[in-house]
C-alpha cells in the first residue's frame, strides 16, 4: 500500500501557476494507481458551497416550500453561496458515519435523512489580493483545476438548525473529494445556460459551462445521470462575487458548485430531489460512487 | 516597528496542551508592546460564529421581522452556528475597507449600512478525532484561550443575500481580531444564566459564563457597554454542539460567540441595535475600538 497525494505539498505547486486553459501543469492527474491509500491532494483553505443549479434550486423550494414561488428572490441576481467546514472535507474511499444531532427539537439520534449531493469543485491556485476584486473575465487565471464533491447533506437535522443562519451540522460532518486535481484544460468547454436577467456588470462575462457528464451510484445501480452543462452559475462569475466585497482567494480554497441536477427526472443530484423527499434515504452499508471522467470517482460507504 | 505574531508559530503550542483552568501556559500575552506592527496571532483553521445572546437574538428578530416571535424556534434548543470566512480574518489594527456589494436585487454599490459586531472568539488548542463528539464537561480542555472579535457587517448586503444559505459576502470581507491570546485561566468564570427549557443530555454541563466587562468606542465616544456574563449558550455547549456530528476541532478553530447585547438600552454590541436599524451606520474615517481587558483591545478604521 502506496500513500499518495501530500497534503498540502501541492499547494505550492498550485500557488505559482496562471492555469489558464491550455496550460498544462504537466502530469499532475497521471500518478493514479490502484493499490494506493489515497490523502486528500490539497490543503483546503476555505470551503465555499454555491447554490449555481437552476434545476436543483427549483426542486428544492417546491419540496421544502410547496405552493410557493420556489427560487428565493435573489436566485437570478447573484451566485448564492455560504461556506462549509474546510476540515471536515476527506478524500473520496474514506468511510462516512452517519451522523446524530437533533432532528426535531428534542429528539437527538442518528439521521434518518442522509442523503448525497453531487457536486464539482474548483480549486483556486493563484491567490488574489485582499481589497482587490477579481474581474470575471479574469477569474479562470486563479482555478487550478477541478474536482468531485460529495457533500454529504443530513436533511432532517439540516431542517431543524438552519434557519436564519444557514446550514451548519447538517453538512458539517463530512464532504468527500476525488483523489486528485483535473486542471481544467483537460475538461470540454462550451456555451452556458442563457441567463435572464442578464447578470450586472460584475457578473457578465463570457458565457461557459462545462460539458462534463456525470453519474451516481447507489449500490451498484445508476440512480442519476446528468452533466454539469446545466449549471446556471459558472466558476468564473463565483469568484467575481466572491471577492466583489474585497475577499480575497488563498491557495486551496475550494469552491463547490452546490448539487447539479438537470431538467429530467432522472437527473437530479440527490434523494431528497429523486424521491421528492419521501426516501429512501441512505442505509447504513449503502455505498454511493460519483463518476465523472475525467475527473475520476468519489466514493464513500455508509457506517453506524 | 518589530513584527509580533508569528502567523502560525503559536499553532504548534497550542495543539500540544491541555489548557484546563489554572493551567498557564506561561507568558503568552505578555509581549505587548508598543511600536510594534501585529500579526495574526495564530493560523486560523475553521472559523464558526455563533448566535449566543439571547439579548441580541432578540433585538434582532424584533427589528427584522417585526410583530412576528422574534426568536427562531430552536434558538434555545441548540446553539445556532455557522461558518464563517477564515481567509478573511485579521489582526485589530488593520484598516476595514467599506465593501461593495448588491445593497438590492440590480443595485451595486458600496455598502450604506456598515456596522461592527462586539464579540469574543475561542481558539481551540487541542484538536478532537473525527466521528468522536466532545463531551460538554470535557471541552474546555479543547480551548486554548480568547479573543476579541469584530465581526464587521454590511447589513444590506446581507439583508438581499441570506436567505436560505446564510450571511455570505455581508460578513466575509474582514473580521478582525485582537493581536493577542489570553488563557481562560485570567477569565473570572461565573454561573451562567438560567436555560430554560433545560437542554438536551448532550448540551447540558456545568453551568458557566464569562464575568468579562466590555465596551465599544466610537470615534473617541463609548457607544455600548455590556458583559459577557449575559451570553447564554457558553462555549463549552458550543464545542459539544459542533462535534455532536462527529465533526473535529483542528488547533486553530476560531469559535466566536455572535454579537453580545446585555438587556439594557446601552448595552447593545452592534449598531444595528442600538439605533434600531435607523442609522446612523458607519462613515468612512471611523475608528471602532472594542475593549475588554484582559483581552486587549480591537481596533479599526473604515476606508473607502
Amino acid at each position: 500500500m502506496v500513500d499518495l497525494g501530500p497534503g498540502d505539498a501541492l499547494n505550492q505547486v498550485m500557488a505559482a501557476r496562471d492555469m489558464s486553459w491550455g496550460q498544462s501543469p504537466g502530469h499532475v492527474r497521471d500518478v493514479h494507481v490502484s493499490e494506493v491509500r489515497w490523502r486528500l491532494p490539497f490543503a483546503v483553505a476555505d470551503y465555499v458551497d454555491f447554490y449555481s443549479s437552476l434545476e436543483h434550486a427549483t426542486n428544492m423550494g417546491r419540496i421544502l416550500r410547496p405552493g410557493r414561488e420556489p427560487l428565493p428572490p435573489q436566485w437570478r441576481q447573484l451566485p448564492i453561496g455560504y461556506h462549509g467546514r474546510a476540515g471536515s472535507i476527506v478524500v473520496g474511499g474514506t468511510d462516512v458515519r452517519r451522523p446524530s444531532g437533533q432532528r426535531s427539537g428534542g429528539d437527538f439520534g442518528p439521521s434518518r435523512k442522509l442523503d448525497f449531493e453531487l457536486e464539482l469543485g474548483f480549486v483556486v491556485g493563484k491567490p488574489s489580493r485582499p481589497g482587490e476584486p477579481v474581474p470575471v473575465d479574469r477569474a479562470l487565471a486563479h482555478v487550478f483545476g477541478a474536482v468531485l464533491v460529495n457533500d454529504w447533506s443530513a436533511r432532517d437535522i439540516q431542517a431543524f438548525e438552519y434557519v436564519p443562519l444557514g446550514p451548519f451540522l447538517g453538512k458539517s460532518f463530512a464532504t468527500s473529494i476525488s483523489p486528485w486535481v483535473t486542471t481544467l484544460d483537460e475538461l470540454a468547454a462550451v456555451a452556458g445556460p442563457t441567463q435572464d436577467p442578464e447578470p450586472l456588470d460584475y457578473l457578465r462575462g463570457e458565457s461557459f459551462a462545462f460539458d462534463l457528464p456525470l453519474e451516481v451510484e447507489l449500490d451498484g445501480r445508476t440512480v442519476s445521470r446528468t452533466n454539469a452543462r446545466h449549471l446556471y452559475w459558472n466558476v468564473a462569475q463565483q469568484i467575481a462575487h466572491l471577492t466583489s466585497n474585497g475577499s480575497s482567494l488563498r491557495t486551496g480554497d475550494l469552491l463547490a458548485t452546490g448539487t447539479i441536477s438537470g431538467p429530467g427526472e432522472r437527473e437530479r443530484g440527490s434523494l431528497i430531489e429523486l424521491t421528492r423527499n419521501e426516501g429512501p434515504f441512505l442505509e447504513n452499508g449503502d455505498e454511493v460512487v460519483l463518476r465523472g471522467p475525467p475527473l475520476g470517482e468519489v466514493r464513500g460507504r455508509i457506517v453506524a
